[in-house]
């Protein structure tokens, strides 16, 4: 049986909720069916390791009405829906993922995945393509996927140790993605994760973000928005700046950390709330990681730490300090969005998703041949899927005239001309 | 057996949940210490429906901990926790609820509890206020307290027919509500439980907000800084332009219907979204509401006119229409932030309830007695409210100095003195 | 000859700007028209005291169409357009008032504007109240009109020493003032004060306000608006609450002062920002009032305190202190908005200032006889403003239909009927 | 006698406010103490076209203290400050600009301040190196230096038809001009220039923004800050579904004409509110530009168009059309921040024209050589920039631990490990 997945039974309402994600993923939907009509992707196998989401069904789906052989894994053993696992069986994929499985079989999932020998990798923190370059051969895989900014610092460090076999799109820098699933998917869910986990009031409370990357501003944007005065923990100058101007109290970690009611991290760096900011913390601190890895936070020192734990609610467990002190860690630390909610919203991974589906198509379907190394999506991918997205809202912009055209690519007009 | 409720076994795990709400509740906390070691309500029966959820069992605890006898049922079927009813239990309470229980059984549980023959009423919609009118005795009943607007205009209509019985203290009319639990709390619990009854994206979308009072007010604000464009639709001319100087769109429904991607009411007034104004309606329009009763959407309406429905996830319906078009209603309308999440925070219920733990005391143990009718919570009390939660908060204030405090009182300085 | 203003030859400038500010105006001219048809003041001799702004002349003009004798004087001395003085005498009114004026000059021109032995006196500060009660007889006055917060503190200390001669609207006191004017007005001009005197960056400094009533919640909305990471000082606990759940610092004047970057005044209070404040204050730090008068930043210690003081620009003065730090006063501690800037926008005084059209024709023109004291505006008439200004902005709002009126006013419906 | 301006004697008041700027300076004061104290620019000449303003008095006293031989010209006849030009006169540089002058005057400056055979060339819109590219030979010139967008595109168009002489730092391109002076800086100065043009009230209003570039967004946040209600125009997929997630109403500018209070066009391209455009606009409606050349509302057609046109206060013309309504022209369509209001805050002008100094310094004082064709500020320099500013903001950040930059550096750390 080439499935491994918690109960094939869960499959109607995985399908449904399904369903429910489809509606908010028109581009997806418009791709899906031109891969139909075309059969673009026959032949082809793809291993994907992702956040096993309906969002991530539609995604694969669009794929398998194009052809395509797919099996699958989980990305993170805490955020899979075992629902959409069976539905995904159903329709005809291989799936090897079950929330909340132990890293044994989380690691022989990842090889079964591999075992297809597939012609395209998709990634979301570069397991399949690290696992992959520990094999002595990647066999038939020309190209590969990367979702996340960590997986692609990981293969950037395989490309620089020149070590890395394959292209490898990085999805995660595109424009579409940054610009919009970090931003308005990872600051949404973000709030919403801690809500779920807390039902804290943000209003008035002291928000700390360490990290002012795409998703750290989503997530100071929608604290503020909430009602929280945010701080911001930087290491850069230009980010730092940049969110002194947007308002927000800038500080080391250090003098935030007495400060903040609620800390969330999303840096892609280990140990940015370390032992000795958590013992200077208010009694009742919040902690949550919206970051990649569950590195952010130093979780192995906050249980050496704690003089006691319980589990309070779903994901939210208490730590008791030696200074008496309680604080409160969600999600055991991993990506707080994905674990306490439901991570971005269809309506968000639609863009990156559809980013996706075109470059699984340019780098299998086309004449297009790149080079080992990290590469950006095509320009035209990005502007196609924007265009799609725009259309499917209603929305019109505004174009050039031919005089405008004509005065853009001059030189010869001046100030009082 | 003198409670009646879905599974005393569920107690440890209410506990533990009580525990989390109390640490958000200084104010109720110091009142607690203050009554446990007075016992002010020795001999006292309170009659109480109030929506059953850890906030309430820290309130009901504390006026418990003065020596209180107290009876309580759910002021709404749908938002009773289970596991706080047994843990009240436990602690030595009679309880009547259910969640989800039917309409008979929701009788005949208000019933069980006006009949300990309470002292005093605490109401949550006047459903006691209401039931005891209908009695042709109050018996003991000397005071009331209601908590909502609803509430309000039922036991003002109830005074100006001439046949209420005795004072009711109005909690939902004093600045401490109206300010922050109505704006900071339905505020956020409605942004919540649109987020999990949906993951929908507010960013972006159309967000359609009937009522400009301080629930919508609160509403609006909290959408808007979800990155949603917010509509508010009003029938009162000095809060139309109060939304319109705050940057909000101001329109009819009819005119609102065809643009929203979400619609929200908080009027207290039935029918708000009728038939014809859905059938307007975007394919995929969302229906929530965050009025206290579930009339504000007119659900049946849309049950006839609906060719088909499914529920999708919980609290999600959709109806299909016959235009072809799907809506999607949350909640069944009723209060979305307490069916679909946890009702307001407990920072925020905090204060509400600190009001009634207080008005409960101004009423049963000092010299106060006030007419029948509908009164205010005494100034004196909100404003002790709000400074133990400063002092809480640890924040502190300015004061007058001696030269201030006589230029408040004198009208002699002019413009050039 | 009647009048004793700077330059009668600025008449044109002044009808010019008096033009576009009745653009902005439309309830005023709706007025207009009305009263140049009905004549209702025909006979009827006003003292007016307000700042002498284009929006002024607006209001007079539209009562002078309607039959009234008006002679008026400055509110204060440094807010008077002399252009516009111009235009009014052309006119045909009384004007006493020269920007800039000495006190001895401004008390002559209070008296002059008395001489009139007024109908109504219409003031703003109550310094024509003030001068008429310590006069023996008020002569014809049969009413008054105020319109700041100070004027109504002032009158009332009249009142509540019995010696208030005759009814008083409190314009101020109005919905449509508080909300709007206060609010957006003063919150507006305030923003354009300071950028007018100094041209400092908003962004990212950290700007104090001191009161949160409904002029410091503007001030402190636009600050954060325009980038400012805001701090509030207040001495009511339910204000200083609200203040921390809108997201906003609350602190003492005195941790607040080694802060700010920008300090602004709004209290109604004086001394709320005296010499030990001062000393404690960064380098470069600005202070400005938007408070009627100007004895919320203590002044006079500033200058004794000072070693040396310079003019910077138009409106801002640099006072270097003892500690080497120096500190930028603007405008002189008055009215920011006014005197570096140009006050509420027409469109805000056309609400405030229709409401004194019609409460002047109220008073003088219709059977209401009022006792001495303080009043509010008559409801009805701010609800006529409120409707005027919706019309003229185009906006429709919705109406309660048949089965709504019947519910509004019914107790019979609870939870499940 | 080597300058043009107009009255030395006002060279007392430029120095004073010259100096206000300076304040707000840091960066530049700490570059020019190690200027002052190495002499590096001894011998060098530099010909400047820059908005002279007092802050770009204290960049060219920084360069100036350095040695630097100066001469300068405006880079707009409208925004020329005449006391500035007197205090530079004074202290020691060549200046040819009067606030006002025609177009012969304007271009006879221009070539005045060419005619000190210059090093190298600061420009602001290119007017320089566009004027140097006419002549045979650009004598003495090794390198320039561009501020703004519009003459970055100029020089890049020389460039592409192989015309560029000489490397051209775009210091416009570089993050530290893009984040903060086009976003901070054109945001807050646009809504300054807009205020002070015609005191409107902004909350409420339908505010346009044509352009979603840095300088349109910092625009648009502005105006949303500020009350309004804010519409964009853009042709960019990408950005304008950026504006449609933060909240904004995106249309094309035909259907956005007949909506809008305020028009601002942000673009850099010509002809983006056309005639088409005017007479579908309401009447009353303010029309500005934020971009650098007059171009983009045509003007031109609004002369045509008007049946009568007349000044109504300094910076606004009222143009009435010939379907009887106004539309209100700010500054003649040039910049209006720099025209109505004054420019930039010297907070922000630190980080550009320090930028602009170490680009100076590097360009001539270093051993770098760069070819001819436009390049970016060296990332070294701009890191620099931000790091001052923090210092002098009292701003500390996090730095990474040896832990950390080894996992930077690693990419053997997976999600389990």
């Amino acid at each position: 049986m080439n499935y491994d997945i918690r109960d094939i039974a869960l499959a109607e309402r995985g399908r449904k909720r399904i369903r429910w994600a489809a509606r908010h993923m028109p581009v997806l939907n418009q791709l899906r069916e031109e891969f139909a009509a075309q059969q673009p992707f026959q032949g082809k196998r793809l291993a994907v390791s992702l956040h096993i989401t309906t969002e991530t069904a539609v995604l694969l789906s669009t794929l398998h009405a194009g052809g395509a052989e797919i099996a699958l894994c989980a990305s993170n053993p805490l955020s899979t829906f075992d629902d959409v696992c069976a539905a995904l069986v159903e329709e005809g994929m291989q799936v090897y993922a079950i929330n909340g499985e132990d890293l044994p079989t989380y690691r022989r999932h990842v090889e079964q995945v591999l075992d297809i020998d597939p012609h395209l990798v998709m990634d979301d923190g570069a397991d399949l393509i690290v696992e992959l370059h520990k094999r002595s051969s990647s066999g038939s895989v020309v190209a590969g996927i990367e979702e996340t900014t960590t997986g692609v610092v990981r293969t950037r460090a395989l490309a620089s140790d020149k070590l890395l076999r394959f292209p490898v799109i990085a999805v995660n820098d595109t424009p579409t993605k940054h610009y919009f699933d970090n931003r308005f998917g990872t600051g949404q869910n973000t709030i919403d994760g801690i809500l779920r986990a807390t039902n804290t009031l943000l209003a008035g409370s002291t928000f700390v973000v360490a990290g002012y990357g795409w998703c750290g501003r989503g997530i100071a944007a929608r604290a503020r928005g909430m009602g929280a005065r945010v701080i911001v923990c930087e290491i850069n100058p230009t980010r730092a700046l940049e969110a002194y101007f947007e308002g927000f109290q800038v500080l080391p970690m250090e003098e935030a950390a007495p400060l903040g009611d609620i800390f969330v991290t999303a840096t892609g760096m280990k140990g940015v709330i370390r032992k000795e900011h958590i013992l200077q913390m208010k009694d009742g601190a919040l902690l949550a990681n919206s970051g990649h890895f569950n590195v952010e936070i130093d979780v192995a020192a906050l249980e050496q730490t704690a003089v006691q734990t319980q589990e309070i609610r779903d994901h939210l467990v208490e730590y008791q300090l030696p200074n008496g002190r309680n604080v409160y860690l969600l999600g055991q630390g991993r990506l707080v969005g994905q674990v306490a909610a439901e991570a971005s919203p269809a309506a968000l991974m639609d863009l990156s998703f559809a980013g996706q589906a075109l470059s699984t198509y340019y780098l299998l379907c086309t004449e297009h041949r790149l080079p080992p190394g990290v590469h950006n999506v095509p320009a035209e991918l990005d502007e196609r899927v924007a265009q799609l997205k725009l259309k499917a809202l209603g929305i019109r912009l505004d174009t050039l005239n031919a005089d405008q055209l004509t005065y853009q690519a001059s030189w010869q007009y001046g100030t009082a001309e």
